[in-house]
């Protein structure tokens, strides 16, 4: 069915918050075969409720609203379906309930404005929120399905997941096996060219090339209701995988510091890392995987030139002699840290993250990076970009694919 | 003046692409004085575009378009607006000309698609694009102002900055001056209680509580034209701030990190972090901060308990006796990084980030940091969520906001 979103909040307008949630919200009902089909972002103001709610009514039998249901003086939302419905607030005492139990756990006294936050419209289901204080609502009216919630992010998708998602997926008439194909190493169009004669037998729409900031996403989808067109799909695959073989890090919407992890455990491996210009991104990445206790010992930041020397044993006279950006550096911090650590792989980032520091011969994005599996030692050398984050971030993702192509090769 | 924004893209809609060009867009119209008071995304539909100009020709005198210009098939926004404006298209030789020169000089051959892109309503003013190939609209009929724009981000910010927003800014009555308060250790709704009194003696509209992950933002406005307007919000700021003293960590839109970072510059101090539940991420956000090297020394990502014990000498029986998330280890995780540094402070955590690991006495969320300033080293323990990335993140600013505050009593 098709959804409209109506993201309430100035802070939108203004710009000051950028829209996540819209695009949060567009991929997940798309996946559940619901595709968003236009999106309101409003102020808060209850007019403005008003009006875009009587402008979507009629054309859309889905309607998520966010936003302006927390507690301070700008959240007219609940106010405002309320007339919309033409129903009145009432008090909810669950909510006040739950409300009062999460602020006593903080130690945060009751006040009225708490109170009021408990009165909701008569003909609101209010969806509980594990997350935070504000309730969600769900109204159900005239076959027209309308669902308010907060618009802090992580309240939201708990929101979502726990109760929204899933009563949308009984609504949804086609079911959509969907498969991700998670790609490193080719550039976007080359990706394309690569594997466009094995796509072009799916139904235009039914395949996404999706850039990220290191690698593409290949997005499959197929109805899963007919069987030949599942059997179609695990062709096309099956096609692809072989033509792209280990540029292929993930079947699933995984991480790639998860993939690298998962290799890394069923080699019963351990992984030690210095970063430099990466400042400790890789060591967040790695332990973003719930269990990477499992295979990361220990990272080091070196990130002045004598806690190079001194925590890793870089020689002084290497960095005198090369610089810190430097090849031999990079491989004697890999080095370094494996000594350090008894561990079985380590990999070691140095680099001119910028937007200053740059010279001629080394320019903001140069960097090095180190990779040791067992007896095998590597560096190779990159020229990102002129953006401090996105550097950052390439240099992890390289590092990371550095070493599962190199356990990757081990394990056949 | 009012301003609406239609952002064209299936992408926008389907969450494959996050919307920033809209709050940029917002940001830089409010600050010469038009605030952008709707925005509706829409999908690659010349009908769609049709019916969203309809609805806001009427309310709004100036409506920007972005998206739907370029040379693919599902580009129709050129289409929409001669039928809009009941115009036809006309080969525009400059378009034409500049398209020529651009695709030449990257050796791309012109084909009958980039001739189909010089076809434009007769009544648009066509605005030079330096940084693509989409030309930029301009329609203006009845007082309204009328802009279409490319949707790829830097194509969309240039012709802004070269062409429209110094148009636009000649026909702004106002001009605002906005202050942004970034507070930490208040909840939103204790905020807010907290300074009500003070804010309520600005137009409605005019102050906004802006919660992040950690934290509250306070943003203040006011029309900059009367000098009244301009002393009442200065005296609102100072009332604000005397009220709520440290709690506000910067006045400007600068990280955490950021405002730790001049502290720790201002009084030539260094810094080493020990990292356990963080993973990484602690000294991520500071080295985020370019110029992080003045002050930032070194960071141990200590995962393992045998990181701990090996490369910050925390005592085997210390974490045998109380676990490797207790006060203790935080202590001895944030001395050993000071000895092992050679620094003035260090800041440690250890914690369980979940969404596994947590036992009855010790749940996921338990974290205790560690702060060392000098001789003085103080332990804190905090109870977050079940979510590992909130989790993560919620504990850096916890640490660096500890550490801030006993910066800041030293400076007294």
């Amino acid at each position: 069915m098709k959804v409209a979103l109506i993201n309430i909040g100035n802070e939108l307008l203004s710009g000051v918050t950028v829209n996540t949630n819209a695009s949060w919200m567009g991929q997940q009902l798309m996946e559940i075969g619901h595709p968003v089909q236009t999106i309101y972002t409003i102020g808060d103001s209850r007019n403005e409720i008003l009006s875009a709610l009587n402008d979507l009514w009629k054309n859309y039998p889905i309607i998520l609203i966010t936003g302006g249901l927390g507690p301070t003086h700008d959240d007219i939302t609940v106010a405002a379906m309320a007339k919309f419905f033409d129903t009145e607030l009432v008090f909810h005492q669950p909510t006040f309930d739950a409300l009062k139990e999460r602020l006593e756990s903080r130690d945060i006294p009751i006040s009225e404005r708490h109170e009021a936050q408990a009165m909701l419209p008569r003909n609101a289901e209010v969806l509980i929120n594990n997350a935070g204080t504000a309730p969600a609502l769900y109204f159900c009216e005239n076959d027209k399905h309308v669902y308010c919630l907060p618009g802090v992010p992580h309240e939201m998708r708990r929101l979502m997941r726990e109760h929204i998602l899933p009563q949308l997926e009984r609504l949804s008439p086609v079911r959509f096996q969907r498969t991700l194909l998670r790609t490193i190493g080719y550039p976007e169009s080359k990706l394309y060219d690569t594997v466009k004669h094995i796509v072009e037998s799916l139904p235009a729409g039914y395949v996404a090339f999706l850039p990220q900031i290191y690698g593409v996403d290949i997005r499959l989808q197929t109805d899963d209701t007919k069987k030949e067109n599942r059997e179609h799909l695990r062709e096309v695959l099956e096609k692809i995988k072989a033509r792209l073989g280990n540029a292929i890090y993930a079947e699933k919407d995984i991480p790639l510091a998860q993939a690298v992890g998962n290799l890394l455990r069923e080699q019963n491996a351990t992984l030690a890392t210095a970063e430099s210009c990466t400042g400790g991104l890789m060591g967040d990445m790695i332990t973003d995987i719930s269990g990477s206790s499992d295979y990361f010992f220990q990272g080091f930041v070196t990130y002045s030139n004598q806690a190079k020397i001194d925590t890793l044993g870089v020689p002084e006279n290497l960095i005198k002699k090369h610089g810190a950006v430097s090849e031999d550096v990079a491989r004697s911090m890999a080095t370094g840290a494996m000594e350090k650590s008894e561990v079985h792989t380590a990999l070691s980032t140095t680099g001119i993250a910028g937007p200053t520091g740059g010279t001629a011969d080394k320019p903001v994005g140069l960097v090095y990076i180190g990779c040791v599996v067992g007896d095998k030692i590597q560096v190779k050398r990159y020229q990102f970009s002129d953006d401090r984050r996105l550097n950052k971030q390439r240099t992890v993702y390289a590092a990371l694919n550095l070493l599962r192509l190199e356990l990757f090769a081990e394990q056949k």
